[in-house]
């Protein structure tokens, strides 16, 4: 059963997911539950590469983004979610009003954590399947994101 | 030697190389040849993420548009690029003002361009790799992409 | 339903699983179907890396030939499958007597075929899921393939 | 200058590169250094796939183990390597008498180094890159690696 400081903290992961450049783009948090996290983009013009499709870098950021947070759910509170690194295959073009990320941790370490992506193209007759990526997170002390300058 | 085609052929790809999600995040072309692009942002408060470090979406929007951009320059001009899938590591935190990123084509096949971008983060005392990325990018011919809605 | 001449074309697929690299390491087939494969290694010392883990290299020779055969069965018959590219994460060290790795295709394109494989260290207790890969794999003319050296 | 026990420490790491899996394929280790790691194959029917090409699993195996013995020169006595994950593309087929392999480490963090691998084709006319890889290394504790079984 979910305690109050287990729903607290998915509040305050929450309140940080639209931020700078996600929140310029326009991405929005659709659900977010111990290693899952779901979002969201309308798709406007400013999201467009040069052949009218949804661009790849739009795809892949909202990937990431979403699995960072599925991870972030599963770190202690003294953590910060960085992107390792991660691979994503883009299946078929994306020219939807709408596109949707379901992202889950396939494997939480205490320091790495194995998270996928399905970015998921909303067509009137169905979601189909875009992009899939996979992504590997470091949880990383807060202290020493902000004692020291990145080397 | 170069034709007055083949510099009319780059200067075209120039001009296409800022539209949409591109001119809405602010990446510019520096320059372009055979097999290589350069490309580069002037970071703004929009491109961080909740750490005040530069999005891994944008570093990874930027590697992989700027070798779209390579692989463009040696395909015939009836086609088009679009992106396979790309791998991307984040080598460390990258916060400067601006960042560059350098990118070229590894192996140039009919359909499939294999490319290598490097993300250098401009830092007083010296450009450091922050990331770097490998891509695969299609060869597809435009009249694909527009007779026919993607399936 | 299964035509004879599908039945006569997986049994033709399956006979071409093990030969040279597949059959010195002992990776058999299990299952073979249309976009699926399943396959199995039984665990000698030869599998195993400095530590006594199994080789990530085994890992990733599985995930890429079972995905191969996977996509073998979506294509023509006088087309043949090559990797294109694959990535894998390792989520934890395997160690058992037997693994098992089960591929699929996610996306059958003409040319370009897009799978996923995931690899199991077979415990007593259960199947437990240590490798997982994503990867793309060209269809090509086998006259392409014999006509000319590569290039 | 090179102290007689980083000379030590290089001939210590140098013993491991060849047991179980590595020396079953025949992969050799022909130089090592700090950060860089160079090996070679003598390909026999043994490497091969179906069309008589070196098999994707025999590149990427190499690619894995001798970035993984690059990254070995640059973490402490105590520590251990396992790979977190990696990508490779094949440009190219393989089909020559010999291939080598030479890795180096883009950047060596205290528990994170990423690597970088280039297979080469050595044909008669030139060394010709047939594959390249990116891949991420953990350095582990070789006690935490004994003490108590993977989970």
């Amino acid at each position: 059963m979910k305690t109050t400081s287990d729903k607290n903290r998915l509040e305050a992961i929450k309140k940080e997911f639209s931020q700078g450049f996600i929140a310029h783009i326009g991405y929005e948090l659709m659900d977010i539950s111990d290693g899952v996290a779901v979002s969201r983009l309308d798709v406007r013009h400013n999201h467009l590469q040069q052949d009218g499709f949804i661009h790849a870098g739009v795809l892949s950021a909202m990937a990431d983004h979403t699995a960072g947070f599925a991870a972030f759910t599963l770190i202690p509170e003294e953590k910060r979610i960085l992107t390792i690194e991660f691979k994503i295959n883009f299946l078929r073009p994306a020219a939807a009003n709408q596109i949707i990320c379901r992202a889950k941790v396939l494997k939480a370490g205490k320091n790495i954590l194995v998270c996928e992506s399905e970015v998921f193209d909303v067509r009137e007759e169905a979601e189909v399947l875009t992009a899939k990526a996979q992504l590997t997170m470091a949880a990383v002390s807060a202290a020493d994101l902000t004692a020291r300058p990145p080397a």
